[in-house]
């Protein structure tokens, strides 16, 4: 093997290493973000990341938008000893889809999250103490304008794409709908126009597993324990909903915890593996991630519905005149590819430019979280296209001077 | 219209009327039954109940399995001021599918319910106490070897058909295998070999709610509260795998509790009519069941595995010459049609007799206990030919005579 022959370097080398979360504070007291309750809020602390280097014309800033317990640390590590990258490590980083090289990557926690920006375990300036249960009802639609405000305030006027997967799809989609000049391409993953009635079920009954816990205490348990087990118990209900049948089966089958063979057992608390591993999701989870959050967000996500505030999904995306890119997973039953096939129609209805990936993977919901090969063959091209176009398009303007 | 043009009387008219649960004791302390685990069990006490006449040679027996929490009331009333019915009275009685005018009909609750029979909230004989968590751990198979106890004391050799869905199809097939001279015909309607690892995690789920409710004491709960708040939610959580995404769609959408349209509250616990519904359900649910019953029975439920315990499908119900009726739901993805596939391409390997019927239906898991027009379209012919080979058989053994 020569010099020459030499694979490419494996994904987990190609990291944007060390980051850090930064801090802004948007709107203000007397400047509010009038939220779409018509409630009023400010200032809104935001945690973001940035990655990669923003070019002369702010041109290279993709934007992306995290689901539903993500935050703001997409790729790289917060330190040396660190033994977890960010969320979508494989997808941003020099060479990557996301490519740092080439992109300026842009990632904050949403508005109501826990990971830093303003939400129901931040500090009520009012009070000095948690908002807690007065935290203001939030939409996907008021963590897009907070997301918008920080894109302006880095000095970018026009985003080359908003990426978002899950409850970050949401956010692309209403991006599209609100700031239709604000991007160039929209990439949606496993994501939906609204959630299903199913889905709504699922993320009710998890609620409810929060309320019924003693140390929930009407949302106001900061001083407390706080709802450990409801949240855990809604973790593992909602991590059902991100595996797909085959996955779970092929991961555990009937396998028990302490024996491969099916046995007899007295009164044991965890018999299946399934069991155990949903039982340490959900433990793990409560670690890291606040129960009223938990509630804002799912909400706010049941809530959405982009069809509902526009009169049609047509006529929600059809003022942009960005490129959108879709993908779903054969396995995915919590956003069948049946609603990622309705919002292609009803791009194609309203004469717009759109590319969808159906993909074949068994790993349900959390694919496009896992499934990154795939997926990178058709968006990088995808994203250089957009980024060529922009290219193009800003030569032009200048008159074709080779800056 | 005239009277001999009048139309057959109303599903609901044809009613057995007021029924009572009878209670009998099988096995004893001396001669108890032993549980799969090894443990030994005695007295065991079942509830039952039997509509139509047993005929003189025994000849003319259906038993039927209940669900998950069913109970010996498969048809008709307790008392006239009752408002409902048994579990299946749109399929038991006279001129109904199991039709009681010719067929003697037995239900029983099963071996570890709260329902009448034996199980953990029954008193234990050596403390005077209730079992709670100290009951054995019961299989499947354990619940059966009560069921062909309680036929042989009703001086039955051998059914005309057992008969069971979900949970009860999985009697029905263990039956088979346990008891393969037992019964003419086997018929589960959606049911299956083994439960799927998703509907394993999703009874496991709704385990740890139980757990985790501070009343639940380790099963020890009977002098307390208990724990309703985690049986609600085990219920809750549960119902949702019941339905279809198609039928809670038709049914909620996504339609708010106090609004048609979609509005922005301010903390609210009840929020889509999905929930309404789902806490309904739970709520209902912990006034009729037991929480310990309901561990033990999705233990029970989980743990089944036919083909894990006789090597195969094929070997399980190959001993056999029952014939076969097996009935799937499209929408069901609880207990899937691939599943009762799975069935009929093991009896057809081992040359057994199987009418398998696959119906389209938006009901998800509860369309045995909804869809009876079509069932009933295949499911009456498939009784009657098989009567009628009892009473050729009968009749010949006989020589013949005319009694």
């Amino acid at each position: 093997m020569t010099l020459a022959s030499a694979p490419p370097l494996p994904r987990d080398d190609r990291s944007v290493g060390i980051v850090s979360t930064n801090m802004i504070d948007l709107f203000s007291a007397e400047s509010p973000l009038k939220l779409e309750s018509g409630v009023e809020l400010g200032p809104v602390r935001v945690a973001y990341e940035t990655y990669g280097q923003l070019n002369e014309d702010a041109s290279n800033a993709i934007y992306i938008c995290h689901a539903l317990t993500g935050d703001a640390n997409v790729a790289g590590k917060h330190s040396p000893e660190s033994k977890k990258a960010g969320w979508w490590d494989g997808m941003v980083g020099p060479g990557k889809t996301f490519d740092t090289n080439r992109f300026f990557v842009i990632c904050s926690n949403v508005l109501g999250g826990c990971k830093g920006t303003t939400g129901p375990c931040s500090t009520n300036p009012a009070t000095g103490k948690p908002w807690g249960s007065t935290f203001p009802f939030i939409t996907i639609g008021d963590m897009v304008e907070v997301h918008a405000q920080l894109v302006r305030s880095l000095g970018i006027r026009k985003l080359l794409a908003v990426v978002g997967g899950s409850l970050g799809g949401m956010m692309a989609l209403d991006w599209a709908a609100r700031f239709p000049d604000m991007a160039h391409a929209i990439v949606g993953l496993a994501t939906s126009a609204r959630l299903t009635a199913q889905g709504i079920a699922f993320n009710a009954v998890g609620r409810r597993a929060i309320y019924a816990d003693p140390n929930y205490k009407n949302g106001d348990y900061y001083e407390g324990e706080g709802p450990k087990f409801g949240l855990a118990l809604a973790r593992m209900i909602a991590h059902i909903t991100y595996l797909s049948e085959t996955s779970i089966e092929r991961k555990f089958g009937r396998k028990l915890q302490n024996s491969d063979q099916l046995g007899y057992v007295l009164q044991q608390e965890i018999e299946f593996q399934v069991e155990s591993y949903l039982h340490y999701q959900g433990q793990r989870f409560v670690e890291r991630f606040d129960a009223n959050c938990y509630l804002y967000l799912t909400r706010a996500m049941d809530y959405f519905d982009i069809s509902q505030k526009y009169g049609s999904i047509g006529a929600a995306l059809g003022q942009t005149a960005a490129r959108f890119f879709l993908c779903s997973y054969s396995s995915d039953w919590l956003f069948p590819p049946s609603q990622s096939r309705e919002i292609v129609t009803a791009l194609l209805g309203a004469g717009k430019n759109v590319t969808y990936l159906e993909l074949e993977s068994v790993k349900g919901h959390d694919s496009f979280l896992l499934e990154l090969e795939e997926l990178e063959s058709l968006l990088k091209p995808f994203l250089n296209s957009i980024s060529s176009e922009v290219m193009t398009l800003a030569s032009t303007r200048s008159g074709g001077s080779h800056r």
